[in-house]
């Protein structure tokens, strides 16, 4: 069995670990295909905040508290690069992360793939997952906001710097119009037996993965997804803030109906939704409601195992 | 009064703290020509020892016990560096210290000169003096070893990875053929009253700076060289050991001679060598015996005014 997952950064990663519990138990092996619109170029570093924090939580290495980066981190370069007055100044950068951002940037600058820069990265952790990019292509997302004026920002500046605290107009995802699926993601998505939606922000996270061309059209298996809304507020994270940038309501049927049913055009067979939520619909696709927080890898796992049940 | 010095690493950069010394009693300005054939790209960071050596020292952002990098140091990234597997893993590389290579690489990368970039990183620190790269063009020093066969290797390879222990049958200037002078070097040579010869290895810190073409032609002022060598031994760091590759004694006499008098087609007009070495002539050269131990400023200070009073 090959169930392939389409994830964000932390609640993708969290999922995951509940992904590959379940999958040990069921001799299942699994595809993680990562979103990389969050990616950003800082201090000439390239930096891909949601494979990291992926590879990093199913590794042990990252910092639960934070939410992001690497457990027991030291900040002298951050301090450092400020003390030089080298911007931004409002990104954290950790020393160790450092470590990754350089491997990654020098191995790309020798004209390696993302993907398999991202295999090698992975050699040295213990994922038990298969890191794949969304696409090895230039992919970010931008927002344009209202700042002195009408103007696209780096998502980061958005999420980061501003926490989503500034008049938002829309999301741009620069290079979704030549992007292609990386290396490995077409082949893992003909090959799967499920493909599940992680509950991941559906604009920022989900959103980019399917806005790369041809990726929508080969969810050949069928696909359920992890509604990120839990009682109408995000499970953590800034969605209720992208939702409102779309026009989108807040709450597990409006995500679950955003994603759309397979025969409508869509994407889902079937949405998971929390107790909470129990009864709420999504035309044309089957909804169950099951505990949907993830306190812990075994609750996590239930969920998929319930996922995977679904259809 | 204005005082150029050709300088390397650490000799040079305890020598500049005398200069400075002796420039602020006289009323004096410094400009420092700095070597940089032992400059190389590690993990895709630009990294130029004897400019930072230089640079922390005169800022006392040294480390006086190791000789090289930051004082107060950290080592998080090259340790994560060598978990990835990443090679080169024989070279020091701090954590503070990587922020200066990492605001360096990216105003490299971003088409400013190394001359440029060095004025803008020190910026932060009080040098007091003017530190001008000897070029801004490409230009190591590779070191030509019998290593598995005949190979070159760059020279912080022989130096660090190898303490100069191995085979060598020459030192190569790469980029020395098409080199010229940095922004600012032949302006600084032009209005110099006197330029000093620091202490530093005569083979691979000094030479390279006059091995860049225009460089010593340029060199109207009257030169006076400091000894690097004292009773037949280098004051600190493998003088002796480069020495020997290009068949020089490691005398304070033999090594004037190599740089010769400026009416033989050399640049000295002047010698300062240590009372240790009293006595010692070079054809053509005024030499002259003063304590030449630079156990602090103070001494070094006095080594300077002799150097200044020489001609």
């Amino acid at each position: 069995m090959h169930i392939v997952v389409l994830a964000g950064g932390i609640g993708g990663a969290r999922f995951l670990t509940g992904v590959r519990a379940y999958a040990r138990a069921a001799g299942a092996e699994v595809t993680a295909v990562v979103n990389v619109g969050d990616d950003v170029t800082m201090h000439g570093l390239r930096i891909c905040p949601d494979l990291d924090s992926v590879m990093y939580t199913l590794s042990g290495a990252a910092d639960p508290e934070r939410g992001w980066g690497r457990v027991g981190e030291t900040w002298a370069v951050k301090n450092e690069l400020a003390a030089y007055g080298a911007e931004p100044s409002w990104f954290g950068l950790g020393d160790k992360d450092i470590a990754t951002h350089l491997v990654r940037s020098q191995m790309l600058n020798a004209g390696y793939p993302l993907s398999a820069v991202t295999e090698a990265l992975c050699q040295r952790w213990e994922t038990g997952v298969r890191l794949l990019p969304a696409t090895d292509d230039r992919f970010e997302t931008h927002v344009v906001v209202d700042l002195d004026g009408e103007k696209a920002i780096h998502f980061q500046e958005w999420w980061v710097r501003h926490r989503g605290d500034v008049p938002t107009r829309r999301f741009v995802f620069v290079g979704a119009d030549t992007a292609k699926p990386a290396a490995g993601v077409l082949e893992a998505l003909a090959t799967a037996d499920i493909v599940l939606v992680a509950p991941s922000n559906p604009v920022v996270s989900v959103g980019p993965i399917l806005a790369v061309p041809g990726l929508r059209a080969a969810l050949s298996a069928p696909v359920v997804g992890v509604s990120p809304i839990i009682g109408g507020s995000p499970v953590r994270g800034m969605a209720d803030k992208c939702l409102a940038v779309l026009g989108v309501p807040c709450t597990a049927a409006a995500v679950g109906g955003m994603y759309g049913a397979r025969g409508a055009g869509g994407i889902l067979d079937g949405w998971l939704v929390d107790s909470t939520d129990e009864g709420a619909e999504v035309p044309g696709v089957t909804v169950r409601a099951v505990p949907l927080w993830m306190t812990d890898e075994q609750a996590t796992a239930e969920m998929v195992r319930a996922a995977v049940e679904l259809v």
